[in-house]
């Protein structure tokens, strides 16, 4: 168990009445949950904040008019995630997965895992099936991927990223959950807050589904998995937008924070993290 | 109301044990109920009859050995569409829409709608809002494209398409789902039966969320929607295969069949169908 | 006849030993001969001038130890370009196509005529040939593409400004080449210094073969295309870089400029600009 | 030196009257004279021979009416290659390189070498450069792509190659041809009659440059280099299709064939064949 505290504040220029939908909200799952959250917007207009579908992502949306506007989120989460004995978790066969989970093998708008099963075949189709099967994927990722800012955008998918070798953290993630899902390993995308993270961003990793569980995994190694808290859950990052902007707005400033209350995590992941479970 | 009577029966050479998915099988939702449905499976074979999430899509699975396999499905279909005076039907302004109807405005593997957001406001940004304005997406869908056999594959997207100005029914939803989804109206696939498709095949359409109903269109025109048996509903064609096959099958053979037993659908869409709703 | 001045200087920072190929000189046509022309090399440095095969582009090379860098490049250019009747400028049929034409009718990095066939037959295939159609694709391009800076990149090619309906005059001429090969009209591209254009900078634009002249056409409309001075001409502007750089090296600073010395120009370009030839 | 006897016969249904380009006959080098030609061309129809540019293709043009049209080609080719010690085979250096060949360098339609920038420096920047780390190239394409037909089409890039890891023999060489240009070594792609190719085909391989001649490779290692008939050299095979079709004409049977009539070459490619150079 940890406590966490998070914090965001994203503030706009807006240049006419405008929609927000924002998912910075920590998410409530069975192994997250949330306390003194607070919510701050300024000007102060109403909104609603609703939880959507089966994948626990709390949205907050608003209508803005024109002028300066800030939403400012704070909470403190407990984060009590299981932890397994990483060796001894198995790969599900295809006849062993959920109904429910098959969606999250299919290819999405940033993970074109159909195109990529020959490859995913060549590089790891001879490893053995399980966790560290997918270590081995997030292994090569870290390897052959340069972290880059600036060198990828919004249209930017997991086949752009195998071909260029560069990208930031949700391409990371695009990348290993398009071989997952190319090794018939369903995989989805994961927005959060982490701790230890350089510079403080949001950031995006992602879940393998491995024996009967999700598990948290991130390739770009620049935080450990067990100081992450989960904000929106979905195929890919165009499920898990931190600002959804219908109108005319201009982001001027952001800042976000994630720190340890609890003072047991260690600052930088480590080679043989446990098995992070959340979902 | 109408009785409609689909079959399908898919036949495979299984050269190693496989596992499928079929997505064949008619849905039950509000509007469609499924009366007298059989499956047959040959040799016998154990399966299992699931419905998925809040889709309902429901699919049938099994692992056949190797050697001869046949599926074969028949369904008598109640259809009792929503039929609603499409002039009077307005596009829900985003704030309005419910939150689980959101992920239908996102991207997805076979509809980058993030990337037509100009075009869809050249072309269609200036027409009045509502059902009159998915109809004008069809429309143009309809002149511009040429129905060609074989000129797409599993990896062709609706950019795809929009550049290369052919493709067959799938192509034809997702580019019009893509338009939709630019012009902030939430969209979705739909594969199912269609009476009067020539030659008869599995057919792909769609829906597209306008008031507080999803509807249906096809901008291939080659079938009447009030026709039109739902199977899958997803994002886009990824979600609604009818054949995921994990293993080593080649097809055989495939018949496709739909009739209308009320005899009260005309054989071709005509100009002013009813905007049909059976979401 | 026109006489007119340009100059530009380009200073970088060299990280390390850098080989340098520069593309800014002004080409030797029969339609476009160099007066007074200067290379300025700071810190002095043994360079190479050459001209390079049928297309006349000529080029600086050099190689530049680590430190700053800067080149300056000024001349006088005596532009006589054939001014033609345009209406009576007709196509040339496949069969009258010079030999030595017909590569600039293939696809090239930017150019993928081949996958727009069918599209540029449904916009311009039914349009009377010659002059006329392409001032068509012009006028087609300039209608539905909005000039914005930072949109695209290096990789970006005709289809993907096809689709996002942006780009800067790099990729305005491409689409434009593109649609022309499509409609079986050779086109290829043209860098080069133009009188009027605002903010200056290099420009980039195209030349079509009819008749059997290339004759000049600017789909961004931003300058007269009887003030331009051609620097490099190609396949696309994959042939006509600027700056080729194998090393490491960065741009501090960029100034082009462009005047008519004889003072007989217009500002802007009209809508019933001359046909110009300067091939 | 080698006598190599090739021929090709080309049936069409013509359907309306269309113009033909074909690049079936043997260039004329340094390195490779042709003797006894002929073409056979059914109905008699005029047509027209002609060589193109610094590049030796050597066209066949006509206009061709309605109905059944066939052309045959019959050649007996003398290859007399310069072979060298490919260990001592350097890369010139960018400097080094002849301003005529720089073209080579630059990105082409199937070719995207400037995509492919940092994978080349991944998997070949290590590596001593030469005749032996284009060879590298060849020997990394030989391992991880599988050569299956259908599985590419006109429209498929060197990057789709890399991402989907089949094709053909002319997305080996694209793909080759890339890597080679981003790690700025020149090459380009030929087409040609290959002696032990089987089944008999036209074939498509390339060159690279290196010290300061142009030698044959072949990523497919289907045929000995050395028995290679050069047909078409062009940046990529849009330089050097067989046909060129404009109109409306159907190809109804081709058959292709290579043989030695000197009987000095071995039958398959073996790990040392020496360096071939006819370019």
């Amino acid at each position: 168990m940890s406590l966490i505290e998070v914090s965001s504040e994203l503030a706009y220029q807006v240049n006419a009445p405008t929609d927000f939908l924002f998912n910075i909200a920590a998410a409530q799952t069975g192994h997250q949950s949330v306390r003194n959250e607070s919510f701050s917007v300024t000007p102060e207009i109403p909104y609603e904040v609703c939880q959507i579908g089966g994948e626990h992502n709390r949205v907050l949306r608003l209508r803005v008019d024109q002028g300066p506007f800030t939403l400012a989120y704070h909470a403190v989460v407990n984060l009590t995630p299981e932890l397994d004995n990483s060796p001894a978790i198995e790969e599900a066969s295809y006849a062993e997965l959920p109904s429910e989970i098959l969606p999250y093998l299919n290819p999405s708008r940033y993970c074109e895992s159909d195109r990529l099963a020959r490859f995913a075949q060549q590089e790891f189709g001879n490893l053995d099936p399980g966790f560290s099967r997918v270590t081995a994927v997030c292994n090569w990722i870290h390897q052959f991927l340069d972290y880059v800012a600036g060198t990828t955008d919004a249209r930017t998918s997991a086949c752009d990223v195998l071909i260029q070798r560069t990208g930031v953290c949700r391409d990371y993630a695009h990348l290993a959950i398009s071989l997952c899902r190319a090794l018939c390993i369903p995989a989805r995308y994961v927005s959060g807050y982490a701790v230890g993270l350089e510079p403080p961003d949001f950031h995006g990793f992602f879940e393998a589904y491995l024996g009967d569980h999700w598990y948290l995994f991130d390739a770009t190694r620049m935080a450990p998995t067990h100081g992450m808290v989960r904000i929106g859950t979905g195929r890919d990052a165009s499920d898990a937008s931190f600002a959804t902007i219908i109108g005319a707005a201009v982001l001027q400033h952001m800042t976000v924070t994630a720190q340890e209350l609890t003072d047991d995590l260690p600052d930088k992941p480590s080679e043989d993290e446990p098995a992070v479970s959340t979902g």
